[in-house]
């Protein structure tokens, strides 16, 4: 017998993956909840109305929700305009070895499409956690090469996520999930050169939808050929793919979905570790960061909000100064001119070291030296008690409590879309 | 002052392009009865059935009409219905130069948004010709090479061509052309890979459906980068572009998409030009061709319809012996067995001869040589006349007729779509 392909691989992981009993399970639904947050702190968004304006335009079988408006919608539309509205800070979630942000696309998908099937709460997280899984897993097999040479793997790796997820969710079988696995393949596209603008999170909003709607295809009959990734210019050849092999290795035994990483703070990344590192410190300090952030983050006399989410120095003066740097509003036009902060600030200086990952941030002071690094795992039980911090910052402590509850009842799917409309 | 962008020379070209006095405006109406008529005879093929189900069952807003059912749907919808059923059966036109079909992306494309704006048939057809003009170029920027490296430029290029009609047609001006062209480059997408299965007509749907949204998103205000196709990672860069700027030259002077060419018979390609070559002649006869077509139509007793159409003695014996090649029940299991038919093979001998240009056929009999290349021009008045022959073929003399009344009357768009649901 040949090897299976890819599609045979992920469709039969697709198909007989059960419930793991790891951190993963407690990790996708927490990244939903975060998915959720960003979604409804992003709304806003010029991108986001645009999108919405376009479904609402449209119209038609009133399958699943969106974000910010109450009109439902079918369920590739909403996956188009919750891909992207949840994409428009990019605050969301991050995984290292995927390249990307895995969430917001497999979860657009999988909830629109499990409000179209009435599918309870353990059923639509497991068909998230493996559709999220298969994401990274393609991610990896595409790899840095494919990332270098100017692919986003939020979309490209992603869309395989969010196919796989509405497959699973539709019990297509796996056959049917081959086929969409390998139509797919013509299909995922998004690239890096749109960063900076709309096009970055309408990456994530057109691989969701592009998900269900092969998922939606292979359950009506449609196929495609016998390999769309690895095939001789299937998707990886032509994608400038690395052919990672490792990437497939311990399917569904091994969770890497679980080295899931999150924002807990509404600015420039290269500061996060910085803020992590500084704790509850409050007084002079050097902060010692790699030197790729020099020309990044490191304004030293921010004049506008948008300044201060690039400012080093002046987002850790606002972490002393009691500001709550997971929230939007702190990054103000005003808080460049706190006075509170500024004196904070002019304790401060920074220093570039290359003998320090860019993932990490050593802050020296007069009581002894301060580190962090983001690549290393925080307790599970801290990351949930932060990213319900993040979410009362960004929606209040009301929308927030809903929102937990509605992700911890049985009929989550429907309940959540009540509260995506609540919050519109 | 710098260079204008691939981007914003192709929304200029949207904007101020008038009605040519060329037969390129007389031959985008005659693609567009062919594309309709290939459209309607695909339209029981399984894959038509998939995209028109799932259109059917999302609904939405009644903007456009189905090849094969009489709902309407939102032009996004209709888009990607239409380009795929109209490809289905591989019948559509084909421009050399473009490496691909133009008619049906930017068709589907264009009569979709023509309903949803109400234009009359001067704007609509002038909309598709600017659109298939635009593709043409775009394919001929990205030239044999992404072609080579398994690019399909049907739906690559075709998706700009069908951005830029949708664009001139809802009127949204140059600045919002050029970010609907920006955007898409982040959306094209379409591999040759899928070849052979339904993977292909369905490059052409989701081309023609990309169109008209990020064409819809730009009118709602959505923005892309200043250049998403020659800047380093865009669009041509990322897929193996050639960047052949001639393709721009001449740009509104020259309408390249006048060389154009049909298919006349409804076979493998590499038949056609032995088809033209015969003519009226019925007798003994050596066929010469080039090479690469023995392994492609040279199947000596097809058993099959389908073989049949792979048969290039076969298919000149069914041509001696009578039947109309331009039909698709031609080339039925039945024909196979035709003692007529099969008496005349037996006078037909087939000569591989790489002298020959793979688009052309000679054919020796005793009264001479006779020989066709498709490469060369035909007056548009026997085009016309072979089309009307075709649409006969293909749909019957009383829809023909009413698709020809359709095409020339002033609100073209509206009375297409009547047609349409004619035709369901």
């Amino acid at each position: 017998m040949s090897e299976p392909t890819i599609a045979q691989r992920l469709a039969a992981f697709a198909a007989d993956a059960t419930t793991p009993q790891t951190d993963a399970l407690r990790l996708i639904e927490l990244s939903c909840m975060d998915w959720a947050s960003c979604a409804v702190a992003g709304k806003t968004e010029p991108v986001a109305k645009a999108l919405r304006e376009m479904a609402t335009n449209d119209a038609g079988t009133p399958e699943a929700a969106m974000f910010g408006r109450r009109q439902r919608v079918p369920a590739r539309a909403a996956a188009l305009v919750n891909g992207t509205t949840a994409h428009a800070l990019d605050y969301d979630d991050t995984h290292f070895a995927h390249i990307g942000h895995p969430s917001v696309v497999v979860w657009s998908a999988a909830l629109a499409v499990a409000q179209r099937v009435g599918a309870d709460r353990d059923a639509t997280r497991l068909a998230a956690l493996i559709g999220a899984e298969a994401s990274v897993r393609v991610g990896q097999w595409l790899g840095r090469r494919h990332y270098e040479a100017g692919f986003h793997q939020t979309a490209t790796a992603g869309a395989f996520g969010a196919a796989i997820a509405a497959c699973r969710l539709m019990s297509v079988g796996p056959q049917a999930t081959e086929h969409a696995i390998n139509l797919l393949a013509t299909r995922a596209s998004g690239l890096k050169s749109q960063f900076g603008t709309m096009g970055k999170p309408y990456n994530a909003g057109q691989a969701a939808s592009a998900g269900v709607e092969v998922a939606t295809l292979a359950a009506l009959g449609m196929t495609g050929p016998a390999d769309g990734l690895s095939v001789t210019q299937g998707f990886g050849p032509t994608h400038a793919g690395e052919d990672d092999q490792s990437a497939f290795e311990t399917l569904g035994r091994e969770w890497r979905f679980a080295d899931i990483r999150y924002k807990f703070h509404a600015c420039c990344h290269g500061i996060h570790a910085a803020l992590e590192a500084v704790g509850d410190y409050v007084g002079p300090a050097t902060i010692h960061v790699h030197p790729r952030w020099s020309k990044v983050c490191a304004i030293p006399e921010p004049k506008s909000g948008l300044e201060a989410k690039f400012s080093l120095t002046h987002a850790i003066a606002l972490r002393m100064a009691g500001y709550d740097t997971a929230a939007l509003e702190t990054y103000s036009d005003d808080a460049c001119t706190d006075k509170a902060a500024l004196e904070l600030r002019g304790k401060l200086a920074l220093s570039f070291d290359d003998s320090i990952s860019d993932t990490a941030a050593r802050i020296k002071t007069p009581k002894g030296m301060l580190h962090h690094d983001l690549a290393d795992p925080i307790p599970l039980d801290v990351i949930s008690q932060r990213l319900e911090e993040k979410s009362i910052s960004l929606l209040g402590r009301d929308h927030a409590a809903a929102l937990k509850a509605a992700l911890a009842s049985d009929d989550m799917p429907a309940q959540m879309a009540n509260w995506m409309a609540q919050t519109a």
